[in-house]
């Protein structure tokens, strides 16, 4: 037999039961989007490489997946860069489309080329996958699905309420307790100006970011090496060490950063957006942390990041506020929140914690024994009205061994196994079993549907 | 301004109106293979080159994507391919991966993968996009859906009568009348056999697949060309021009291949699956097509192919059966039946004959007007308890002008505007206006749920 064919590396083919378990987490998370008022969108798998290089920084330049152009690819390439071996330049050159990286580029490409047909404000929603020549490891892929809501084109606060409300609807209906981490980029601004190293913001960020898992000494230590002052250092201290309720450590970061425009400014929105969301009220923990920072570069007000509370992993989900999503396609003033969701990690967590219903372990609902051409032909019409009914249901195709199909009725996990055989046939009834308890019942065809609903 | 950024030449971005119609396709399909038993796989968009080449004829092989190797692609390349300039041999080397033409070799490269976990009969569907390099015309696109519903390790007709009564919900559901083709390959190789020309099969589909566009003596002179003797199309003549009810076609069928075991075989099934599927009931019409050939290298069996009646469209659906799905990956002996709906075609269909329902052009259900904070508290508040009604609603997230959140409602097509504003905050009421006639009700907050429902 020729080599067992395989799944490229770093990608997964999903089984019917992993199918009907992400399903149910991209229905409750499309269902959310939906009683939001997000709108769907779909953009092409590939993308113009001029559309996504130079987005993603060098590293994410090169891990792209970059598409061979058709047809004659050598013809018009310049021959140094063939006998130079300059492979990244080279790959520009044979290739002019590349696979998308993210939602977010894709996105902000979109809401320019179509901006004269576009409503601000503006409330997309996208879930397709993506994809990323990275090293695979435990957890991490090269093709994965991205789950992002955006608004853009509103600068009010209002949003960031509604999105933490979404995250909450989101986690709520999964069964998961979760945190809800927040933090404000301008208090981050702030507090860098407040210890005087404003241009050392982004190694702030970094180092403090760290501080869950290496603690306040060792952060210290890496701010030292950046380059931060002793004086730095120690007046960054007690900012970091703030503790108390959300309420307290707002106060605090308030009286700490009042010498600072931007921090406050950066204080008043985590206020508006703590407050007006505990006012609706959240079944997720509500936590102010400073530490948070999330791909600082990129963001300019809140910062969400949520993670479950009963399960060790990363973050499951996060976000925040932008100043300028499409400014780097030559499109200046549309700002934005938006949030993700990490479908693979929310589905460890659900698998983890084993609540997943038991309804996505299910195939069909009944499933009819096939006795022979005539029986077959009465339980094909039943099975007729029960799908009209709205209820799955099938016929084993086959006249095979009784064992054989009760063997694969159990293997399928159906809930019922009905038979019409020549007893049955005669009467005009239908033996309905119940898989689990494997108790028998007598019924009449019109019954059917009702019993098995 | 930069040039504006758009999407790859033969590719598209789904708007919100455009994707609430596809969803209410894919919605509508997935819901009848849902019904039917069917269960969803997903395979990953790259598959081995290994996987794809030679699976799709030479130019197919051509149309595939193929994604250039990470890192140094060049490192270990022939340098007399790159020399040579021979760009099919050297893509082999620079690439190890391309994107799925089709969903059929993945589902086949899938069952050999997984043949141990996977229960016979095997019922998947799979709806994902697929991409092909062919140049973009009038409705061809290189990233399109496929819709395929399979059935594989079972030989039974009650597959077929099953997929038909498939086609039929489908196509009822949408509101397109239809008409099912129905053939047997048997068929077209007795009638080959019958004509002293066993191996001119593939000739003398090819062209009489062509007689509903040219007419049977064009047809004739193509057979000519294609070497059939003066005899052989003589005696094709009257095979061709069989017409009737489909009892009467098949029975003429039945007397001209008598002597043809394997055409006799062929009309047998047929008459199965034809008597099967009236005895059931459709509500598309159910017709007999001799002339029906639809990629005959590939099936053994049934074949199938949906017509919409009231649009000037190819085929909408089809399929067929296969006695050797994954024989190509070296696992023989795993036969069965699918069908394939193309989305596109039904989308033009149903657009042309203005069948969306209405629901399909609304966002949200109800969007509040935004008089500024207090106001926007109290909404938002009746939002949470619309939302967890399962009733989209949003509010407009900036304090605007009333004209411009009006006109925002009116663009996103909102069936309900709702007003809390000062005297409504004041008295716990609700300003509803109806949208499609301006008439407005003031309301209480628990009465709003029922009116918009």
């Amino acid at each position: 037999m020729a080599q067992k064919p395989s799944t490229p590396k770093g990608t997964r083919d999903f089984s019917p039961i992993e199918m009907s378990r992400r399903n149910y987490i991209f229905d409750t998370i499309r269902e959310a989007f939906r009683l939001f008022g997000f709108r769907q969108i779909e953009t092409p798998a590939m993308e113009n490489l001029s559309t996504l290089m130079g987005k993603y920084g060098e590293e994410g330049d090169k891990l792209l997946f970059k598409i061979l152009n058709s047809g004659d690819y050598l013809k018009g390439v310049d021959q140094a860069l063939i006998d130079n071996k300059d492979t990244v330049r080279l790959a520009a050159k044979l290739c002019d489309r590349g696979l998308r990286y993210d939602l977010t580029v894709p996105f902000a490409r979109f809401v320019v080329q179509h901006r004269d047909e576009l409503q601000l404000p503006f409330k997309r929603f996208q879930i397709q996958p993506v994809w990323r020549a990275d090293r695979p490891q435990k957890g991490r892929y090269r093709e994965f699905y991205q789950c992002d809501a955006d608004i853009v084109g509103s600068d009010s606060l209002i949003n960031e309420i509604e999105l933490l409300q979404m995250e909450d609807m989101v986690f709520s209906r999964l069964g998961i307790r979760v945190a809800i981490k927040l933090n404000n980029r301008k208090i981050l601004a702030g507090i860098a100006e407040l210890i005087g190293a404003p241009d050392k913001l982004v190694d702030i960020t970094v180092a403090i970011d760290k501080i869950d898992k290496i603690g306040i000494e060792k952060v210290n230590e890496e701010l030292a090496e950046r380059g931060l002052t002793p004086e730095a250092i120690a007046a960054l201290r007690p900012i970091l060490e703030i503790d108390g309720t959300g309420d307290e450590r707002i106060a605090k970061l308030g009286a700490l950063l009042a010498s600072s425009p931007t921090g406050t400014k950066g204080v008043e929105e985590l206020r508006t957006v703590y407050e007006g969301s505990l006012a609706l009220g959240l079944n997720a923990e509500l936590d102010i942390d400073v530490s948070l920072a999330r791909g600082l570069n990129y963001y300019t007000g809140t910062i969400i990041e949520v993670k479950a509370l009963d399960a060790e992993i990363g973050s499951i989900s996060g976000g925040g506020r932008y100043d300028n999503l499409t400014g780097v396609f030559g499109l200046d003033g549309i700002s934005g929140v938006g949030i993700s969701f990490g479908a693979d990690r929310i589905y460890d967590v659900i698998l983890a914690l084993n609540l997943f219903p038991d309804e996505t372990a299910q195939a069909t609902r009944v499933l009819f024994a096939n006795f022979g051409q005539k029986e077959a032909e009465a339980s094909l019409a039943i099975i007729k009205k029960l799908r009209a009914c709205g209820i799955s249901a099938e016929i084993y195709p086959d006249n095979a061994k009784m064992k054989k199909q009760i063997g694969f009725a159990n293997a399928m996990n159906v809930p019922f196994f009905a038979i019409i055989g020549e007893s049955e046939l005669a009467e005009g009834t239908i033996t309905l079993k119940k898989m689990a308890d494997g108790t028998q019942m007598t019924v009449k065809a019109d019954e059917v549907a009702g019993i098995i609903k």
